[in-house]
């Protein structure tokens, strides 16, 4: 039987890895609505916007706007992902404390998604993250097709290392280690774990998983059991990589936490207030989120319950009592 | 590291405990085409259908005629429900050569669902597989509310193992424990197979999960960890407990063959073929199904692939490289 931590970091990362993906434009004042009542529920990280180019990514051209929007934010750190020196100035005029850099752990896939070689893109941000940390600024970051690349098919553990140490080398106090195509399995979440731990600061590590493949709830409890105890995760699964209403991308932030407070495992988010948020942006997009909870809560008037009160939940669903099973 | 098995076995549920939760009535050629489909993916076991009074699940009333065309079907193992003695007799007469009885582990639930207390349905049960046992058949057992229980709320583990044990006893030769709810968490799972296994061959015990809260494969990779070799789903994530499209109800077995097969664990059924069945019935409901892959193949092209080839796969779709995870 496994032991679990008490606690753990829930990063949401809706406002950002989700908007960017979403083809609707939602205007500043929604999105600043939208992480106040993330913040409400509980979360303590968030992040909001990123300094990317707004030509490459329009979703989220209002970056300084969001940001100024939410400056009276008490008791929620809020980050921005900054790409580049370029998108390092417009953080530090913003006044956000906390930023995040990308890059991944395939050569191919860094090359396609920012038109450099991992190592070119480690040096940029090293320089990136000097500046940010002088500036007081603390800084994430990172790592995408920690599993499975798109164009070179499994990435070995080894590679991760090798670019997850030099994030942390550089001063990055944690390090996300993302199934960008969301096709990873808890043997691969097992064998990159082991493999890290003994080099790196399990502590210091994160997982970013994408529901694609149904397999994400089973990747985070493989990542329990070797440590991990920071996990991002999107407002009821907004973006990732949204085949279809229903496909999820990003982990719902709403199963993250239902799995970790039904086990014990505490995420100081209230689910109630969570969904609140996810139909709040919902209301602003073309489309049905993919979170499960979030689903059954439109459907079935199913309430967010404390842990306890689960099964009290459920009692109002008898229906459910199907004649065998 | 845990330590996995080289194979598991998979028990389609969805011709039976999906369509009985279907609105709409299956024709009996289209529910015989969709098990044939289901055999030919691989699948060796299969509940095709339930002797419960027509009256109560009319979905399953055709059950003689969708067996009876089934009655040449090579190599898969077919089994049908039995609720009761008038149950059996049809049973019999029909030829099936195994049988699946029913109780709970929750009193209110068994009386509210069979209108009688957990005893004396394990004593009715008694007599039935003794029965089917002189007839040559074979006897499965569901165990449902096996973890929490719509108006008792958590079931405690040890009410589980005593009338697990009752139907191993009598001669059941697998039990099958469900999460009716689809609330349950992996903890849940560690500590009912914690009870059970000091007293019971793990190798009879099943796992039902449905995936209402998105747990469901969390919940597997626990049960597996924990020694569990079978596994129940439903094509597509078929039935269960419907809440609406895309909120799932049974386990969807792509999904529960995808983890198993990425994961190294041979199940004997082809992803392709099994998708096959899934949108081969899928055409006959009037909603789509809630199985993740089956989502992605419907969504975007997907194309079921050997473990092997998952990140070829998905070479297909760099629109799901986004710009930091």
């Amino acid at each position: 039987m496994s032991v679990y931590p008490s606690g753990v970091k829930v990063v949401e990362v809706g406002p950002r890895d989700g908007l960017q993906n979403e083809p609707v434009p939602i205007p500043t004042e929604v999105k600043i609505g939208f992480v106040r009542k993330l913040a409400a529920a509980g979360l303590r990280e968030i992040e909001v916007t990123s300094f990317v180019r707004p030509d490459r990514v329009p979703q989220l051209a209002d970056a300084e706007a969001v940001l100024a929007g939410l400056a009276d934010l008490p008791g929620t750190r809020l980050s921005a992902l900054v790409p580049n020196e370029r998108g390092l100035a417009r953080a530090l005029r913003s006044g956000v404390r906390r930023i995040a850099v990308f890059t991944a752990a395939s050569e191919s896939f860094t090359e396609r998604n920012i038109g450099m070689p991992v190592e070119a893109s480690l040096e940029s941000f090293r320089r990136v993250t000097q500046e940010a940390a002088a500036a007081g600024m603390s800084v994430r970051g990172y790592v995408s097709t920690a599993f499975y690349c798109p164009y070179e098919g499994p990435i070995p553990p080894a590679q991760v290392l090798r670019v997850a140490a030099a994030l942390l080398q550089m001063g990055v106090d944690e390090v996300s280690l993302g199934d960008t195509l969301g096709v990873a399995v808890p043997t691969e979440v097992d064998r990159l774990l082991e493999t890290l731990r003994g080099e790196l600061p399990v502590e210091r590590l994160a997982l970013h998983f994408h529901d694609t493949s149904g397999t994400a709830l089973a990747n985070v409890l493989a990542g329990l059991q070797a440590g991990v105890t920071v996990f991002d995760s999107s407002a009821g699964g907004l973006g990732g990589c949204p085949f279809a209403p229903g496909a999820a991308g990003n982990l719902a932030t709403e199963d993250l936490v239902y799995l970790m407070e039904r086990m014990g495992i505490e995420t100081g988010v209230s689910l109630e207030k969570l969904a609140e948020a996810s139909l709040f942006i919902e209301d602003h997009l073309g489309h049905g989120l993919s979170g499960k909870l979030l689903q059954r809560l439109r459907a079935s008037g199913w309430t967010p319950a404390p842990a306890t009160e689960v099964a009290a939940t459920n009692r109002t669903k008898p229906a459910c009592a199907d004649s065998s099973s």
